[in-house]
């Protein structure tokens, strides 16, 4: 028999949250499991670094038979960097992050920790995938998604992944029953229209929340955004190549080096 | 005579970096110029937005003949979503991130706030350049770049950029004379190799610093680094679109959707 693969578990919602919780008990079936997530909810941190302050790492305590966990006090990437680097022995076998309470659908991976955490284990050359529900409710029941979970999963470790991709998951928020299948996908094109909520302190000062209403510009059949709403879980392969190569030719047409 | 294009102005190094203060000189040539920027240093936040916090936009004073300037307590990618919503009367006909303090080619475009302020404004519509110089210095000399930077501003106001396409520029640190011409590259394969320096406080608790040693893994000499290395100012064109397009044919060949 094969040895245990070793999985590494992330998230952006904290170490404390159920849908990192729901994930660390399917990975069990797995594989061995080393848990290092942020302390402290970390959503919308993008790919988000630490280089300007100090960073905690805290070994929690568990029973013989639990996963080993670390919170750090830094953000998803940080945690990745943190368990390749300070925590594990060797390269995980696969790193995966979430689940995510919230969509990360289309334009939403750029600004999500659960999937900035993916890419820089994709970066770091392990395999990886972030897992997002469509339910931002803390108490959101992530039951129906564990057996797609666990599938895509035990299919990254069987075939790997190609060489700079890493896999972004999203699942409608459905009954195990009412979920079509899994399609693969590309990004929609989509983007936040954003209203700033004006507020005045008990001191009389301006403040603002950031608020905003997504906008879907992508009727592509080809898309998360359309699987997701067709009752599909979407696979989108991500990559961090994040070269526009189709612009390249065009921008040699330009006079950037006559002495004009 | 053509109106006066609008230019919007911010950074991650903060709104009191030299490096922002000579992309304004170089703007206010060219434009009308309103500044957005972080009221502190913010750099290595990536594509961070601030949605569990409260946010704070201060006006500078400024004399009449100089540009609108604004402080805001986010992150950059924060700055340009108040300077489109709750700033700008329009939609700005160019938005220029920098001059970063430090090198954002190969993969720290990913982390770079500098750079993600600039990918929000394409997310936006918004045409957009971030540019960085090699030289992490506070006081580093920026005037050799500024006829370049005002160049390959010059030329996206004329021509505009692709749909989805944003502009990562990054100077070698070298005389005006010393540097060999612009080369529009790709991104260059690389990697960070962490290493946490582990220190103790004062209370006895164990905290570590992020530091690092930057990997270049990459040949190529169609690459930003290689032009870097060899004086030439690197371009690569930076898309949003993170689907590893290339990668959707093989995934549809797995068993993703098999009730074994």
């Amino acid at each position: 028999m094969k040895k245990k693969p070793l999985i590494l578990v992330t998230n952006d919602d904290g170490i404390s949250a159920p849908g990192i919780r729901a994930l660390i008990s399917v990975m069990k079936e797995i594989g061995e499991v080393v848990v290092v997530a942020p302390d402290s909810p970390q959503s919308g941190t993008g790919h988000a670094i630490t280089i300007n302050s100090t960073l905690f790492l805290n070994k929690i305590s568990q029973g013989d038979d639990t996963p080993v966990e670390y919170s750090c006090s830094g953000t998803p990437v940080d945690c990745v960097k943190f368990a390749v680097n300070e925590v594990l022995g060797r390269k995980p076998d696969l790193c995966v992050s979430g689940i995510n309470h919230g969509s990360n659908s289309s334009i939403n991976v750029i600004y999500s920790g659960t999937m900035s955490a993916a890419v820089e284990a994709g970066i770091e050359g392990i395999p990886a995938i972030g897992f997002s529900l469509l339910d931002y409710d803390w108490n959101a029941d992530f039951e129906p998604v564990k057996k797609f979970v666990k599938k895509i999963a035990l299919e990254v470790l069987e075939n790997g992944l190609p060489e700079g991709v890493i896999l972004n998951v999203n699942f409608p928020k459905l009954s195990e029953k009412e979920i079509k299948g899994i399609k693969v996908c590309r990004q929609a094109k989509a983007m936040w229209a954003e209203k700033f909520d004006k507020r005045t302190s008990p001191m009389g000062r301006d403040y603002y929340w950031l608020t905003g209403k997504f906008v879907n510009q992508d009727n592509g059949e080809d898309t998360d955004e359309w699987a997701l709403k067709h009752g599909y879980i979407s696979l989108v392969p991500v990559q961090f190549d994040l070269t526009a190569h189709h612009a390249i030719q065009n921008l040699n047409t330009w006079k950037l080096n006559d002495n004009s």
